[in-house]
């Protein structure tokens, strides 16, 4: 099946992308998370949603969650890898598994932590954003997964199963980790300390923290979202920012972004609006398709 | 006293930097009226803005009102016929009073329909947007008043009391004024007819409808929202809407813009969105100022 509109990320941004061109009457899907988006469920109070005024991040998540609910939008708990254009559709990966897309949104928010020392330096050199894509390379060889969220933890032990030694450091709040680590497989070694470099020669060969460092064959980032330009080869950034005009139109025909992935303010109602605007020039877009593909077969 | 941020508007857009100005504690007011947006109250039922789903426009209404209320702020109930740009701050007429702003934000809302032949033609020239600044152009004259809103009969009341004639052209429902007129003058007289045209040689001289001619010397033609270049003059315009860039700045410094007035789509959650972006670089643009003042004093 081909959708009309793919959209990927789960956060206010998508979400609203996603009412408005459901309202549209095109078929549409969501790629992200259960909980919608980690950065709404952590907000304490939330002022600047008109029309809501303290109300918790969760709380907001739940009137999302009902709204979407009620129009039948389900969240596909997929992460989506590359999105490649392939002239007139879009293939999208995740993992072994493709979608197709008459058009795309990208919605994926950013993260706001600086990449560390060596990250985009060594980036396809030994360092990779997707563990389940780039597994078979490092085959009875030694990784270490930085992990951003609790996800992460699943890509490690995946991992686990091929690289003949798997590091495990957590960049997120993990008290549990210390402790027991249930979820992730006990051969794993968990490292609590910062990395502060990523080393290497012509290929990633070391992670450096305060006090000691680690041989490491490949290092594994794992974060909400990716940079725009590996998810989408080819793009227009500006910064870590993907480039759009004021119809949220990206340079690459089709393919439009909303919400933190396209530039500051980082906020929810910014990004929802913008996600409203992507979608319903999405929605024209297709009509202009359609109307051209009738005339073409007329002739 | 000199406001950092002036909001002329008090639709979606106007709410949403409203709150966000104040959010940021700059010192706000907003212009507009008690509905807030006629737009909004009209509304049936709203299912594309995230968070609320099968809403009433007067139920949304009603969550705006409770939110703008709980951060204290209130609605001026005041139209603003001309914003001026005075260098380093903004005045803000209404009739005869002047209000003071280091930034303004344009969130006026558009007219959808079109204009009447030859009312741009003849604007200032016998056509105005707003009775009580001209009317006393007008004393012992003939006007009509072309009324887009219930309150445009008070503009009629006004100018009746001046002009020797006043012929009042409700362009919206009004079931009412076809019988007992209690809101309007008894010595004005009410057209139910739809003018077709605005004539005139140097200045106007006539206002025809469909099968009659009225003779007048002036013709107001009173909207929710009037041309952006009748409020603002020198702004730059892209058709009906003002020009705004991804940050809703305008062509003029200081002034941003918000809502349906820069563009398409039309709709709440976008123009809210905007909102949000607009306040949050007023306010940015008010801090650059405050620190290039200080260091000008430390000189
Ligand atoms: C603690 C905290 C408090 C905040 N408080 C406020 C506040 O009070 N008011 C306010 O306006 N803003 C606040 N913010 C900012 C706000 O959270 C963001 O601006 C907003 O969430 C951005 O929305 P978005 O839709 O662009 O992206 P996000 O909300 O970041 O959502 C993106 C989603 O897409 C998913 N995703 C990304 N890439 C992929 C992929 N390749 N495949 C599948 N899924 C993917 C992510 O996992 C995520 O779920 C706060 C942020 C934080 C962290
Ligand atoms: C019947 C109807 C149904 C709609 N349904 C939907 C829907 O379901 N979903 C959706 O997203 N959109 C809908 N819309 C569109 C939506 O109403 C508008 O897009 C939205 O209201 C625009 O918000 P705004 O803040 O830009 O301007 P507006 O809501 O138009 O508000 C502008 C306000 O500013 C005031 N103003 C203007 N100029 C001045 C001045 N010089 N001085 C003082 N005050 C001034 C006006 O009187 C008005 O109150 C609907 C519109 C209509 C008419």
């Amino acid at each position: 099946m081909r959708y009309d509109i793919a959209i990927v990320g789960s956060g206010p941004a998508g979400l609203s992308a996603a009412i408005n061109g459901k309202i549209r009457n095109k078929s549409v899907i969501v790629f992200g998370n259960e909980n919608l988006s980690n950065k709404l469920i952590k907000a304490p109070s939330i002022d600047n949603y008109l029309g809501f005024f303290e109300i918790s991040g969760d709380e907001l998540k739940n009137k999302f969650k009902e709204h979407i609910d009620s129009m039948g939008i389900d969240i596909c708990q997929k992460k989506i890898n590359n999105v490649y254009a392939m002239g007139d559709y879009f293939a999208l990966m995740s993992g072994d598994e493709m979608y197709e897309a008459t058009t795309v949104i990208l919605a994926t928010g950013v993260e706001y932590g600086k990449p560390i020392k060596g990250e985009e330096e060594f980036l396809g050199r030994g360092v990779g954003y997707c563990a389940t894509c780039d597994a078979p390379l490092y085959k009875d060889k030694k990784v270490a997964i930085i992990g951003y969220n609790k996800e992460s933890e699943e890509e490690a032990n995946f991992l686990n199963e091929i690289a003949s030694k798997t590091y495990f450091i957590p960049m997120y709040k993990n008290e549990g980790l210390m402790r027991s680590s249930n979820d992730l497989d006990s051969s794993i070694e968990v490292i609590n300390d910062r990395p502060v470099q990523i080393h290497g020669d012509n290929l990633v060969n070391k992670v450096a923290f305060k006090e000691k460092e680690i041989d490491v064959d490949g290092v594994f980032v794992i974060k909400d979202s990716a940079s725009p330009k590996s998810l989408v080869p080819g793009i227009e950034t500006d910064g870590p920012h993907i480039k759009v005009d004021i119809n949220m139109k990206t340079s690459i025909e089709g393919c439009f972004a909303a919400g933190d992935c396209v530039g500051k303010p980082y906020s929810y109602i910014k990004s929802a609006g913008q996600g409203q605007i992507a979608a319903l020039n999405a929605v024209a877009y297709l009509d202009k398709l359609k109307i051209e593909q009738r005339k073409q077969q007329q002739q």
